[in-house]
């Protein structure tokens, strides 16, 4: 029934086939991909299962692995700027690689010996990292399951009893946020049972920052005895989506203190400047003193998808909230040390094996590396900035931005005597801006040169905008920044 | 920075480093694995990241993979029968590894084009597997996650209310599910604020199948008006973890039908019978009647890890209760056909992509293979029954099952007269008997011949077991099956 033979000839293929589809190192002159309308696509490549008979050989099989290559994304293209991930690793894809052949499941020593110390170690790392000194944690499926996790966590430190006898009877609890932070909140306010009107946004700065007045206002008036609910959790951001803002996590921490209030860090893209001192004073400041932090090295480290964690310092909460202690596999009388018997930590059963990609790309390439590589996708972020600055085509939406983000429109030539006067910019004037990101953003994916994520702000009332995100991989460099500029003027100039 | 002829070059070798190390088709007399003490693997392996150093070239690099590969259980080993999955299927290996190269996240048909496509194929065919007219589905990170899916639509599709409004004032929602039902049923009722105390453990008969009068009566019990609280969902089995047990799903649809009452069906061991007709029809006859679904190729059919879905037949459902519309992702004015950005319907944000491999298992090898090799699966377990049923070193646990599982005791020769008797099975003797399991277990792990798992049922009052579960990758042999007992009397017979 089986055959072997064949198996692993498409299995040994498969390095040379994505290394002659290029997925390791396009060229700029490549496609980032060849855009094909979903119908369209769907016949090409002969998606559908129901009409499907099997392949009549390894030729047909080849065919069909390279189609699906040929028409997906190229994320190692050094024109593809659209998503806070990009490429992954290559240490950590043969990481990955491994990891999948070896199938192992994570949840005791005994079904997964090497990774199960392996995500220890993993975390004992980025735990230090945080200055969580005897904390615990856990690998996630992305950032949003973090997130919730944090919010899982705190409110059983608060209400033990709510895991057994649900959220009956319970106070109203109140989750803060801010309007600028990751929508995974609120999903997980629904899933919790908590409630997404129970969700506080507090507004933020000019920088996208929680303002922390407004956040301690919010909190004094969520005291029992004044509306009858209670605060539950303050989730804050190091590097929001779309501007890369970093909540002010000092200040916020002495607020938390104040009202005893669980305090969460949602660092799943601005976490990676843990790697550098500089950046990490400067925009990590006081997330030693945070409860919890959500960590995404699957963003702008490149650690192959999925890897995500989220860490606590509260040791032992882990298992206190989450362990339902089946007895058909967390046996307590075992020929080994179980203290590595983590599944029952986490919400899922058995998990994927996340943790050693990411340990390998520690252990290949050392922090120094990282260091510079999160240094490098800063300066490369300032360089556009600068380069922009003054280029008539291009208007910032804001001055400053604190980390890789940078979010700005394009404004076409007969758009731009308004723009640099700054006295006719009317609605009508903004409406077609708002058209020249569409249609621009449309060409751009068309032509398949140049990959930019666009976005809006509804809260500061912004039409849609161009958001660049800059990722350590593949490496970027002033060129490829240039790169950008020159591309949207030739394509977009004459909108 | 970045050495790309370095990194190129681990990749390249990784498929030969992993066949040298005999991962994809390990010899019966090799090791599953060599079994270290965690303290003792830790050193060996040198996994401490804190005293790391960069690895000083190529050849070090290799090395650490190698370690890696050569402690690790070989979960293709003929002779690895420890957990739910085991080898992954070697073209969803090959698809797997073309999965992490692109590096992928899925939630918009701009971000996944081409997986985008493909994970709505597999879906559907799916669905029309169970016979879901017109449902929906999502890929989750494993089963768990797919039971608490099932769970918050239920919950969404009562009182919608509680997306916005949390839990508060609502009346008591009660999860009905077996006491012999995955612990995930518990853990989901914790997370989404219901409550462990709220999931009624309904018993269940001499094959571990749910008591559809008990369940009735407790159903009836849970009407407004005399406890005050409301029945909110059954959640069956097909297939449970120990005993393999598929709840009788045609009579669940009677009693839900009835109430009202959503019904979802945790097949993530069970669901892999659907592809065989003769098993679909004696073991899943009333699938089609269920509300959701929960499924795990990447049990029993050997899908890499991960991959799972949740699915049900009530379209728009997952939308209305998760979408969060985040502005800044799902914007609703592009320029293709949005009906593939599917991210929103998700709890989590970017998903890793895990339907490809599914994708190509069946694209590869056509239906017919799956039911050979389930069936197969089946042929063998029963095989195996019938082999130990007479032999004095086996006491089976019950004399029929319905599944891959098999549980038995191992019964040494100086325990032997009691257990033929039926007369002396004193409590002194099962004392004995469970003693053995744990020593037999310990020392099948430490020669690393066999690995087999035990359990225990506190409801039944069994002391540790063996459980046998039989997959499809590798293809089981009767081969295989005699030596798992020619090798437990060989280790255990004296004991």
């Amino acid at each position: 029934m089986a055959n072997l033979g064949e198996e692993q000839d498409l299995l040994s293929k498969i390095f040379d086939i994505l290394k002659s589809e290029r997925v390791f190192d396009p060229k700029a002159g490549d496609l980032v991909f060849p855009f094909k309308h979903p119908q369209e696509l769907k016949s090409l490549l002969c998606l559908d299962l129901s009409t499907a008979v099997p392949c009549a050989g390894s030729a047909e099989r080849e065919n069909i692995v390279r189609m699906v290559i040929q028409y997906s994304i190229k994320t190692a293209h050094p024109n593809y700027h659209n998503e806070m991930y990009a490429a992954p690793d290559l240490y950590g894809l043969a990481a990955s690689w491994v990891t999948d052949a070896l199938n192992a499941c994570q949840f005791t020593f005994e079904a997964a010996p090497v990774f199960s110390l392996i995500e220890s170690m993993v975390l004992e790392y980025f735990l230090k990292l945080c200055g969580f000194e005897d904390g615990e944690g856990v690998f996630t499926p992305g950032g949003s399951m973090a997130n919730m996790y944090a919010i899982s966590m705190a409110r059983h430190k608060m209400q033990p009893d709510i895991k057994i006898q649900g959220m009956y009877g319970q106070q109203c609890l109140k989750i803060y946020t801010s309007e600028d932070a990751h929508y995974s909140v609120t999903k997980s306010a629904n899933w919790l049972g908590l409630g997404e009107a129970n969700v506080l946004k507090i507004s933020t700065d000019h920088l996208s920052r929680i303002d922390p007045g407004a956040l301690e206002a919010a909190l004094q008036t969520a005291t029992v005895g004044q509306d009858g609910s209670r605060p539950l959790i303050v989730s804050v951001t190091a590097g929001t989506t779309v501007f890369g803002a970093f909540d002010e996590l000092d200040k916020i921490a002495d607020i938390c203190a104040r009202f005893g209030t669980w305090m969460h860090v949602d660092a799943a893209w601005g976490g990676a400047a843990l790697f550098s001192d500089h950046y990490r004073k400067l925009l990590l400041n006081g997330l030693e003193r945070a409860d919890s932090v959500a960590l995404c090295p699957q963003k702008l480290l490149g650690a192959p998808l999925q890897c995500a964690m989220f860490l606590s310092r509260h040791k032992g909460l882990l298992t206190s909230c989450n362990a339902a202690c089946a007895e058909y596999l967390f046996q307590t009388d075992k020929y080994y040390d179980i203290s590595y018997d983590t599944g029952d930590m986490s919400v899922q059963c058995g998990r994927k094996v996340d943790s050693f990609k990411l340990w390998f790309m520690l252990r290949a390439r050392g922090p120094e590396w990282f260091q510079l590589a999160v240094e490098n996708a800063l300066s490369c972020a300032q360089y556009f900035l600068r380069a922009i600055t003054e280029n008539a085509f291009f208007k910032l939406v804001r001055t400053k931005f604190e980390f890789t983000n940078v979010c700005f429109w394009f404004v076409p030539k007969r758009l731009q005597l308004a723009s640099r006067s700054g006295q006719d910019e009317t609605d009508d004037w903004w409406a077609e801006v708002q058209k020249v990101t569409l249609i621009l953003k449309e060409r751009m994916v068309k032509k398949g040169s140049l990959m930019v994520s666009y976005a809006s702000h509804p809260c500061k009332k912004l039409v849609y905008f161009f958001r660049l995100v800059v990722k350590c991989v593949p490496p970027p460099t002033t060129e490829r920044m240039d790169y950008i500029i020159q591309e949207m003027v030739a394509i977009g100039g004459e909108l």
